[in-house]
């Protein structure tokens, strides 16, 4: 059977498949702790084999990853309709979904282990990053951010990172209060931006007039105003 | 005259003066473009020497990196006294500091560029981290953080480092500006969480008695609801 399949796959299946098993495995164990002899055993095939598709383990993470970043950036991406927490809840809810599905390698990856920093993987987490920035961007109906604005942005980015690593070592906050308060997060850098900055406070104006009485921020302003008052 | 120096200093003083010229270099230039033929001139001595004192160029940065981190960790090191907002405003300034005075090394390491990611290196920021925590939780007056509270002051050092990264990025905000906006942001994290849970309710509540009225966290709260009120 193994030996009829490898002779039917063509280089790039061969490759996908590669990477299939690579990404299912991380997703169970860390990166670091998966080896070469295993994948090829789980794709069926003899390790020198793998070396045909892939010089070497670095190359084929490197491949994996690549592949998981483009998933990752796509479920950014949003459509603009209706109150934008809703929309930013919806995003961070599929952002969660994906460390959900790459637990280890997500950790691995983020948390600096031992088989990353190359830059190649460096660049491909930046891209991420720029791929969320942009969306995020263009659901503030801002083309060109100011410095604050991008501020606010990027360090929220930071934030849906840690937020999302310290999660996974050992999930003792449930997953969807994490996912509310992260956007209640991002309205409160917003709203600490725009105490200090006229246009980031015409920003957050504009920001809440558009919410729903129900909506993730509307609740947060109540809440913060009824500690205030405390 | 290096000749003479070469000969009088000590294995440990000539170490702690290649860490002292990488640091120097480090400073103005990143890691990844400063070369060991740099440093091996920069102290006064050949190339060859330098292996001497260090097997290479990672062994020196690793060092460095040592004595830059140790150096961080106490700049966290703050007295327990007075309002907790000032607190933290002070520890911020100093940590503002050390990347001020550390710039490219920092940008390099903390941006993930070519020159780091060995797990040495990653253990290193990670125990600066951890200083950070610890120092933080001393001020809450808390012995064990619950997981939400852990998570809000391991993401606000998360977001102190972006910020600071963002910062050196061109220096678009002024410093001071986001030494107060990351005390700020401490304040609204909390709040976020507070507005979520009754534990945290109770620790926001106690952090804003303590607070002066022309305090750091006073000052935000007033924004905020003036902000929702507008």
């Amino acid at each position: 059977m193994r030996t009829g399949a490898r002779r039917r796959m063509g280089v790039e299946e061969r490759r996908q498949q590669l990477i299939g098993v690579a990404l299912e495995l991380f997703s169970r164990r860390s990166p670091d702790e998966v080896s070469l002899d295993e994948i090829a055993s789980a794709a069926g095939i003899s390790r020198p084999l793998v070396y045909h598709y892939f010089p070497g383990k670095l190359s084929l993470y490197e491949a994996a990853l690549k592949q998981a970043s483009d998933d990752l950036a796509n479920r950014f991406v949003e459509s603009r309709e209706g109150p934008l927490g809703a929309r930013l809840l919806r995003m961070t809810h599929r952002f969660f979904d994906f460390v959900d599905e790459h637990g280890p390698g997500f950790s691995e990856l983020m948390g600096g282990g031992p088989a990353v920093g190359s830059s190649r993987t460096n660049a491909l987490v930046e891209g991420v990053r720029q791929a969320a920035y942009v969306q995020i961007l263009s659901h503030l109906d801002v083309d060109t951010a100011p410095a604050r604005l991008e501020l606010v942005i990027r360090s929220w980015i930071s934030l849906a990172e840690s937020t999302a690593l310290l999660w996974l070592d050992g999930r003792r906050i449930p997953r969807d209060e994490l996912e509310l308060q992260l956007v209640h997060d991002f309205a409160a850098l917003t709203a600490v931006s725009a105490a200090q900055d006229a246009d980031m406070a015409a920003l957050f104006r504009k920001m809440l007039a558009d919410e729903p009485r129900e909506g993730p921020f509307s609740d947060l302003v109540g809440h913060l105003v009824s500690l205030a008052d405390a």
